[in-house]
């Protein structure tokens, strides 16, 4: 198994955006030899999307993706118009952006509902409704499977088999974001890393799963402070001809987020060749 | 959907165990006329395998199961024998109690290792090794596919289907415990449980995902207070022909662990009827 290729690192600027905006995290990144960033549309909303572009560029910082279209856990025709015309301007600021991909994070049960398999096909309903328009704007889509104990509330996709099913019924234009923090317990990944295969990987996302977990959404660990074993899941990806970035995504409230950015960055770097 | 027969109402005793001795918890059962009981080996320990089972006699209880077999994280030779011979100890003690299965909880990752493919080969390792003994005792073991986030540190088999695939493996004796609450989130749930069939579906375990969640062990909902679809899953488990018990264990330090266990009882025997 080879090492990663330090230059494939990227940053979520949800790993140290508790005490960074989005310029300070282009500069960081920048300042840290990090070759690309996926920021989150609050963040563009707040500068404009033409000088987020020019922020970027002028850092040397390509766009690995942009957070996120979805969720798609209407109630009514409302609130389903509201989630597709969203998702539908998620998908024109990532086209201006160029940002390799739009990452979907497709809800889970609408509230007060009980339906699962009603909010699976809900689901699939939706991107089918917003799949033409990315096709048309040259935006890949990258569905991320949630780890099950987000099926509730954030994603009731919570496989890359699901994934690739999606991928297989909808078609072109409709790709898959691995998360191994989201997928590393699964027996089928191998196998489902291979099905996607190189076309439909789009997108590698790197934290660690740490034992004990404290809290359900804001404990993630830093890359080797877990259990995950990252080059394996790396390896598959890269075996099935992935050659994208290695996205930083850390929550951390109890510990990455109250560090000092910059070191946060420097152990993101020294990480990325030691554990992934 | 008709709804669930109420005579089929057990109650494994973490749900009140805080206040309540095994003695207390029996008599509770049979008070609010509930049929079967689970219990923990620890409980067994305290009162004598032959006391105990006097004492469920006297109260009219079945031991729906007997909690449980495993872990076997093992980490050397010794470690792996210690495993081994408490599992088989355990049999030896579900016998004695007539319990209808005894209930595996496998273990996750060894200390300190990233290999999960190993663990899955040692669990294998470890039910071929102690299955001939089951079969001679006659006591079914359940295997109990644990959610996805205790993967690391409880149960790295995490799907019916890697149950459903041991069982294939490791031919008769051998059955699954179905916990609502584990495997609730899962796209595969329903063919699973048919592939398992009546021979292999031997408990159903009862609590509710609460959203949100507060913790990853010790917050499970009361049945009807979460969004888990029961009804559809006990008329899974009933299209395959089971026809055990449905046993309600919930692990809950904030709230049901707080209260009364008589309203408690009260409270599991009415959401039975409403909402399982």
């Amino acid at each position: 198994m080879s090492g990663p290729d330090p230059a494939a690192l990227a940053l979520n600027t949800v790993t140290v955006r508790e005490r960074w905006k989005l310029a300070q995290a282009a500069e960081g990144c920048a300042r840290h030899g990090i070759g690309a960033i996926t920021l989150w549309r609050n963040e563009v909303a707040e500068m404009g999307a033409a000088a987020t572009a020019r922020l970027l560029g002028a850092n040397g910082l390509a766009v690995a993706g942009l957070a996120r279209g979805g969720p798609f856990a209407w109630t009514d025709a409302r609130s389903r118009r509201a989630a597709i015309d969203d998702t539908r301007c998620a998908i024109d600021e990532a086209a201006e952006l160029r940002a390799r991909c739009l990452v979907l994070v497709v809800g889970g049960l609408a509230a007060g509902s009980k339906d699962l398999p009603g909010a699976r096909a809900r689901v699939r309903e939706a991107l089918a409704e917003v799949l033409g328009h990315a096709r048309a704007c040259g935006v890949p889509l990258a569905l991320e499977p949630f780890h099950p104990m987000y099926c509730a509330d954030r994603s009731c996709i919570s496989t890359l088999g699901e994934a690739n099913d999606l991928c297989d019924a909808l078609g072109e234009g409709l790709g898959i974001a691995v998360d191994v923090y989201h997928v590393w317990w699964d027996p089928a990944l191998e196998a489902e890393i291979r099905r996607a295969g190189r076309q439909r990987l789009l997108a590698l996302h790197l934290s660690d799963w740490l034992v004990p977990t404290t809290d359900l959404v804001l404990d993630r660990g830093m890359m080797g402070d877990g259990v995950i074993d990252i080059p394996r899941i790396r390896s598959m990806m890269e075996a099935s001809g992935f050659e994208g970035w290695h996205e930083v995504e850390i929550f951390s409230a109890r510990n990455w987020w109250r560090r000092d950015p910059d070191e946060v960055l420097a152990i993101c770097r020294e990480r990325h060749r030691s554990c992934c």
